[in-house]
């Protein structure tokens, strides 16, 4: 019998999970505003919108999807957990590495999974290049760099993302947790971090932008920026090995087409032989994260994608804004 | 009258500014291999090629372009300076700090002018860059990204860059010092350095990759990653106002077609406005550069990519590659 | 006071047209699907949906806006302007040459204005090229080459455009008006026009790619391809002149950002000195074009985009596809 | 033993084929300029300069390069063979059809085999459309379009291309045989030939443009521009299939990275898979080309570009040039 699933937090990337459970049935849906849950209900049969604690008690919910703003992802999520549910829960999990340390320990009690929705590593870009490091097409990893950014909008400065409480942070929370995750999913943990977050533009008291230098153990680098003054939105991660380079262009959207560039170097060096695979047909990222996580919910295996990974991000982030003097709840 | 030059170094570069003379007259040049002085001496009607020190003594070379490899850079400059000429050497004008001071006190002991040959704030896009800078076209600046790196070739590893003793270090104070020029040029001065350089691949005592993160008084910031494992030659440079974005790439030939794409905002947000500039018609900088160092001896004026400009280049690559543990000579 | 207009086919193009009314008012709009123009008219302060005779009879309608499939493009707009009214006909104004000249007449006889809806000249980048030519940038004009087209999509060769009945013609009549348009807006009438039209792909009795050669006067060529198994969605078109070059690609959308590529030739020729415009922030085509045709009705003016250039493309359409063995009726 | 080469014509052309013998050895090399001979000579240990008859009768020489200009490739490629050489004449062959049936007769007279130099086809990047295309990846064969063109250089009008006593013809019979014959390759044998050569901007008695409307027996189209008034330099091949698409774009050099993208046509339609692959490392076509021919000699096999590509291409240039107007010699 198919898994039941609640969605808790209707916006936009609570409508992207609801469009992409693929043999899943969404049950229940709830939300802060009540008409956001009342109109995903009603576009799925047999779903219905219901408050949080109604939901987290029905028996038909077997997996619970927290996909709300920032403030509330912990919260919910080790309410989802002592009720028994699994969860999915969007990044950054938490605002804080102690709130993400309630979520673990909630888990651990009620011997259930948690997913944390760094949805990037699905994208087929990326997805292409974890084939192509895994075959050993790059050689050993030596760095990797990456940009990732928007560029706003007016009054980006008085939405929840600029208010510390709700959001935990600035840009370095919001789109710099994938760029940390993605790279740590490749070099493995780090083990020196360094860093500036700043705020150039917009007026609010979290960082518009941070720029990462982070070391593994190895003494593999990532060198990252994330940004909201961006100007022209960007993703690109570049990552280099003794014997070639990925770079990964695009998300899709506004972010252009989606692109991952092979060079792969040649025993007489000179221009690398070049291969370049385009992703135009948009975005099956999310039906392919929650297709993992169902698999692992069926094997009772720990996601791939999970606390320690945000732990990590969340570990980065709180590193270079304390030492960047913001002190964010 | 026109000004008599002498080359020394007669290698790639020093043949590139023999080509790039303008009213000048190439009077003699030398070289350690003398069939290469000789070579050029051959293509320039009236030009000789002579030793070092007779070069020097002619009464008339008005001014020595030193073009050497970077162990002689300080030495032969402080030589023609000693000698009564006017200098334009080759970046990084010397392998240290100290070293360039002993340039700059005998430029001042002698009155002569020294002009670093930090080439690429000529190219150009950088040209065109500035001019828009300079315009307010991006109101006030922000930060910084560069990229630039090349993929060396078989046996680069065994070549004299490879030598601290010969380079004064690697890839940072090859290609590194060139962004970390462009980029006080358009900052200010550094007052924070912070960085790591790495040996990652090449078989050498020298450093092939350095990720930088320099920060002005403004706090605005130049976040540089140089590498001699780039695998695809790589030039980028992306400077970002409160109101607008430069990006510039490539630098001809291996670099690719040089192009400044400006991104200009505008008050509603959303996609900017975008113009770009390509110049594919090869390399005018080398004239361009010259045409301002005769300006500057003409006036007697202190040439505006001068001493300070390599000493402020020197002392961020000093800082980062002591702290990464490397100890050139 | 400002116009009243009418809307009469509240499809896609006709929905872009009340969006862009500038300072007109939209009063009634009709459809023979009676949803889509209660749909329209429910979107629009003031605005009621209305049978098309009953539209037409209306004091308050000043101007007719026909946007309906192929067939009844015609016989509409005949209609309106025997009800006195202005009218703006979107492409291809008329299936055959025969029908649009009875709008002509009609036209005469009411002493009204119509306007064709050739859109694309009004495209940023077009306006753009319009302006450099008529500033002299590209010299005489020499050639041009076009090449736009789109893939289809399943069942597309069951759609109206696939039936002649309805249609006129297939991807000549359809997107190779816009093409025709164009380059005699540049090149001037064509006297001599070759082609072949053909259906390689879908299974329709219409033409699914055309390949014209069309000469001017002065022996200037449009050489001009138009296709539905382009597979790739692509907008093309390259203008030459003695001293220049004027290349645009793209429309926005699915066919990538639109761009304006200005080549100068110098007088030493070799690589041309180039600046690109890029033009991201959608389309204000409709709003444009909306306004020059309010001008021309104010100053009682033939539109620059009349019935003689729908005339000049429909021509072209007849001979080539007839030619090709086609009977459209 | 390896086969002993006569080069004639020792311009870049018979350099190039020089530098790309493989186990053949260049023996003797023969130019109108003997200076020109004898520097290419003195390149190649083993190899001397001669007069051409002196060359023609040497028992060491067992193939004949022939790349001098167009009005001594027939002549020169007919004592070849009546000496009882091999000969690889390169593209045109001959200026006209007639001078290109002498080289037949005597080919079949000799019993020695003729290669028409019609490199392209030895770019990788067609030969990966080849395999692509042979695979079947594209489907049956619609149609090609084919731009192709630089933009001459001062005085270009003055150059033997300009006479057409030495080139006979202008852009079409040069740059325009390349096109034709790689068409021809993909799509067979053209039984329609439509076509404008014009002279629109250089001072000169020969076509500085051609556009082609091409057909094969199976209605397949080629659509085919050739210009040196292109100003910026370009070569273009699309190849469309009924499942999928080709782009070739560049050629190395001032022509743009040499790239290939497959476009793959997916059953539900909508945007393409997309494959690309970029070819930076100049150009062995030379090699691979010259390797096929030695092939051919040692199996007596007839070479794929033969005397039949030569004259359906001289077939097609006399055709369009006549009816445009031009009596070439």
């Amino acid at each position: 019998m198919s898994l039941g699933v609640g969605i808790i937090g209707c916006g936009l990337i609570g409508a992207k999970r609801a469009a992409a459970l693929g043999t899943a049935r969404l049950v229940a849906c709830a939300d802060l505003d009540a008409a956001r849950a009342t109109d995903l209900a009603r576009r799925v049969p047999g779903a219905v919108a219901e408050p949080v604690d109604r939901l987290l008690t029905r028996a038909d919910v077997d997996v619970v999807i927290v996909a709300t703003t920032n403030e509330s992802l912990a919260k919910v999520s080790v309410a989802a957990l002592e009720a028994g549910k699994h969860v999915l829960v969007e990044k950054p999990a938490a605002r804080t590495v102690a709130e993400l340390d309630g979520i673990a320990q909630a888990a651990a009690r009620a011997k259930r999974l948690v997913h944390v929705g760094f949805n990037h590593r699905y994208h087929p870009a990326l997805q292409k290049a974890r084939e192509l490091v895994d075959a050993g097409s790059l050689g050993p990893m030596m760095f990797i760099r990456g940009r990732y950014g928007h560029g706003g909008r007016v009054g980006y400065d008085r939405e929840w993302r600029a208010d510390p409480a709700r959001s935990g942070g600035g840009e370095l929370i919001d789109q710099g947790v994938h760029l940390i995750d993605l790279s740590r999913w490749f070099l493995g943990d780090f083990v020196t971090v360094d860093g500036i977050a700043a705020t150039f533009f917009w007026d609010m008291p979290v960082d518009d932008n941070a720029f990462l230098t982070l070391r593994s153990a190895g003494g593999q680098v990532a060198f990252l920026h994330v940004s909201c003054t961006e100007w022209k939105n960007l993703f690109s991660m570049e990552i280099y090995g003794r014997t070639g380079k990925i770079a990964i262009d695009g998300l899709g959207g506004s972010y252009g087409v989606e692109r991952l560039t092979f060079y792969r170097m040649l025993p007489e060096m000179g221009p690398p032989e070049t291969t370049a695979w385009e992703y135009p047909r948009g975005d099956g990222s999310w039906a392919i994260e929650w297709a993992e996580f169902l698999q692992d919910i069926h094997a009772n295996r720990e996601p791939s994608a999970g606390l320690p990974a945000a732990r990590a991000a969340l570990d980065v982030v709180g590193h270079v804004t304390a030492r960047s003097g913001y002190h964010f709840p």
